[in-house]
């Protein structure tokens, strides 16, 4: 996935992908679906522009500044571009999909804009694939989203993967527990984020120590579960955090191997989720993968249900793959007839006809870079390739 | 694929495709453009969004009602919403694949956006899956795009398909070689386009037998191959026809069962193509199922190459294919072990697992829509379901 060369004839963080990229990013994309499918996520493709309002519900509030927007003049109000598929997701989930059981398993593939790139991510357009899970409050629903994304990733080849797990919700509930009021302990939050040890210590005044304490829960998973038995959490913190051990607990059940670190204190992008939340990273590979977790699905006229979910950011996730493998392309030289060049398909060549009488077809193969010819009625194959 | 059930939640002509109809298109389009890929047409992908004069040029001029405009805040230039692919593959031929060696084969499917939908296809929003064999004048091109197009719609099951073969260059060539000047030839055009006799024996006057005999030169590539026989074309005229009857022979003895017609008048949406262009219909589904033919690939800096290519609208095909398999879903349980239900995936089984324990596992089963669940280790299938 080369930059564009010639950055004049596109705006700014837009590109066109081209072969063999676009080819195996389409290919990637639908591998991981077809892994979510087979978990019983539905595939369900929503339109690229909807009513703005439909696209700020929910999650979709913190991207109000991110959204294209479009006058409709059939309705005359306004239309989005959309930044992010989960709102649409949740739109669906409450309206046509209100009468689908619960609980209720959904995927998706598409492309977001948004208006603008950051320094680290200069990109405007994003493919995101994801699944959301609705309609949910068991813990098994959080770990059965970590492991259908892991599935995933691993079976299209991302290897040394790791996922971050995290719960927002704790430091809100020990701030709660301890009479913090809100404003200190949204600072308090910003502190714990940076890793800013003094200025956690001045803002959290006689509960320094112990938010010191917390500041370090951050490591593997068995450090940190050992480690928090010195935290004694109370009341909705300690409820949270058994749940937590608990989802932790299935996803190692079930994937042994998996490196799962966990941040007790990480905050930074969960602002709207509502409990168990996680990240997930391949060693090596600059940026996220994915993230996703427990979240309330709020559609556009306020249907609220408790959901978890994820997305894969499939620039990240294409950077952690191999290189794709070329196929081998044969040159059919003029005439040839079509069956012959369909029974070559079938066995998976890839076949590049040509369209006139040439002097020498085997230097007309190797200018359109093929590695074989078929002269005589056999298959050769070219030597300086 | 139903219509929105809720239209107020959606703007007009965007819908959401749902299960299984999501999937199915996803699948389709994969499958076709497999099926190009093992041509050698390379798949590349372009963004949504590109400046406005990029997506204007060539035949994209055609569309400036279509394009949603958007100022880019980054550069100050508007910016488009493709509302068709063809003229990004022009700029990308020109500019990043200048170097690349001619013949220049390109595919792609993607979503288009137009502002305005028609009384026949409300749609605003369309998925096209396309075609393009860029930098030739050969007649095994025109051949070629066409069989690569029949060969990916009969292999995703459309049956009973036809093609339309079409010359919009010929009754210009025609009235050229007559003398008869630019605005009476548009005129006559449009009344033959109409095929209103009473109309075209009056604009071409001392003319008017000859083209009342043109107009009928349309039905069967056989019939109407002898019938124009007896009209004589000298000249340009002459030299198209001749082109025609080629490439008409070349996809003959290719493809010896498709079903092809011919109509030398019909020159409706093709005012951009610049030879022999072609419609492609399925016996008894409404709509074409896509369209091309020759034309020249003109890029926003004006580099201009011959081409031909097709785009195929994919809810025309689906609507020509039986409906979507569902996949068997089985019920795994609470607690079913996370390798067991890998083992069933990797059969091709859908599951869904079981996030509780539940009183009765089967009425679980039935309710969440499965045929099948695991039992005591065991597949059992759900009687009434």
């Amino acid at each position: 996935m080369k930059k564009n060369g010639n950055q004049a004839l596109l705006p700014a963080g837009l590109q066109d992908l081209l072969m063999p990229a676009a080819a195996h990013e389409a290919e990637v994309v639908r591998r991981l679906i077809d892994c979510f499918s087979s978990e019983g996520y539905d595939r369900i493709k929503p339109p690229l522009l909807e009513f703005e309002n439909a696209l700020l519900s929910g999650a979709g509030e913190t991207l109000s500044d991110q959204i294209f927007r479009l006058m409709d003049p059939s309705s005359h109000r306004m239309m989005g571009v959309r930044a992010d598929i989960t709102p649409q997701i949740a739109r669906i989930a409450a309206s046509r999909l209100q009468n689908a059981p619960r609980p209720l398993r959904l995927c998706y593939g598409g492309d977001v804009l948004q208006v603008t790139g950051s320094q680290l991510r200069p990109e405007r357009q994003f493919t995101q694939v994801g699944g959301e899970l609705i309609g949910v409050t068991e813990d098994a629903a959080d770990a059965e989203v970590i492991l259908a994304a892991v599935t995933a990733l691993e079976n299209v080849g991302v290897k040394d993967l790791s996922v971050d797990i995290n719960l927002p919700t704790l430091v809100p509930a020990i701030a709660q527990e301890l009479g913090i009021d809100k404003e200190a302990a949204l600072e308090l939050r910003v502190a714990l984020d940076r890793k800013d040890a003094a200025e956690v210590e001045v803002l959290a005044g006689e509960n320094g120590a112990y938010f010191l304490k917390l500041l370090n829960a951050a490591g593997t998973a068995q450090e940190v579960l050992d480690y928090a038995k010195g935290l004694e959490f109370k009341g909705i913190a300690k409820s949270e955090f058994d749940r937590l051990v608990n989802v932790v607990d299935l996803v190692t059940k079930a994937a042994p191997k998996l490196t799962i670190t966990l941040d007790l204190v990480e905050h930074r992008g969960f602002e709207y989720h509502t409990g168990t939340s996680f990240i997930f990273f391949a060693k090596g590979v600059r940026g996220e993968l994915g993230r996703g977790g427990r979240y309330d699905s709020v559609s556009v006229d306020n249907v609220t249900e408790p959901a978890t979910g994820f997305t894969l950011f499939m620039d990240t996730v294409l950077r952690a793959l191999p290189k794709p493998k070329i196929a081998r392309r044969i040159f059919l030289p003029f005439a040839t007839r079509r069956e012959d060049g369909n029974a070559l398909r079938a066995q998976g060549w890839v076949t590049i006809s040509g369209l006139e009488l040439v002097e020498n077809d085997r230097a007309e193969a190797l200018r359109l870079s093929c590695s074989h010819l078929i002269e005589n009625g056999h298959i050769h194959e070219l030597g300086n390739n």
